[in-house]
């Protein structure tokens, strides 16, 4: 299980704001059955690492549908094998640790 | 106001478990007063550009009290001057343009 | 054409140096016939996104073939459609501007 | 000694073409005698944490200087204390490594 966190900006539009255009992204991802969260900063994605990234493409190529020109995509993969990790359990372990 | 992503990573460290070390990072970010929220890919910080990064500065510097030899740490800012941002209304935002 | 900087951390190694495993990363990228530079932060690689992002996926499952339990994988994703860019063009254009 | 890269990231131009702002960035960083590079993602400087970061805070506001609205800055820290890094020998110790 991976947990990767992706934030998609398109570039080149005349506003500075951006909302619409990140709702518009996550649609391949509630399609996908992924589970995820929606950050102020990002999507957190969970999953195989395979399936996680197929679905981050399919998210980058929105914007182009849309007529943008340039997209600025950053993603974040955090991979363990040895157990078992969550989002919910990475936080979980933080605050358990916590004095 | 500007809401800014950071994780640190201690590296050289024989165990893949990073939880007691992240919980470690946070204590200069609790004494700071600065609003913040911990996901399972980093933690999100809310403020003043500058205050946020003399805090991020701080966070950087505790693995190496702790003996660690290096630290890996990535940092997203998103500023925006045209208008008050916050975690929750970046969040909001989407939501509400959400299909 | 995209260009996408990548960056394959191993965690849980004892020592802070990362050189012989960030070596053993490139394989996968030798061998795929991307054009690519090293950095002193990470790799850049230009071509079509589908395949560098194949390549990617390959050189983050190398240092789990070695051993490691936990990669911290992070890429910047930069496509532009509106015209052909590469590693070169764009260092070139900021020079070109540059006062 | 710590090398870090920077990525400064203007949103809200009409225009999909970043150069021009990239160029006007660097200025606050030639002035400053840090060492750094130039590279298709980013810029990487080499030099102690605090010298550099105070770099970084002046580069991210060169974009609101002339009338952006909102920037996006993405810095990634590589710091070690066991022994002196450059951006030079991060790049040497890997070719050494090859096979």
């Amino acid at each position: 299980m991976a947990i990767v966190e992706v934030s998609v900006v398109p570039l080149g539009l005349s506003t500075a704001s951006l909302s619409k255009h990140v709702a518009a992204v996550l649609e391949p991802l509630k399609s996908s059955g992924l589970k995820y969260t929606l950050t102020a900063m990002g999507t957190i994605i969970e999953g195989e690492i395979g399936d996680v990234i197929q679905c981050v493409l399919k998210m980058h190529e929105i914007p182009f549908g849309e007529g943008v020109q340039r997209v600025y995509t950053t993603v974040k993969i955090d991979d363990r094998r040895d157990k078992q990790i969550t989002m919910e359990s990475k936080v979980r372990s933080v605050m358990n640790k916590d004095t």
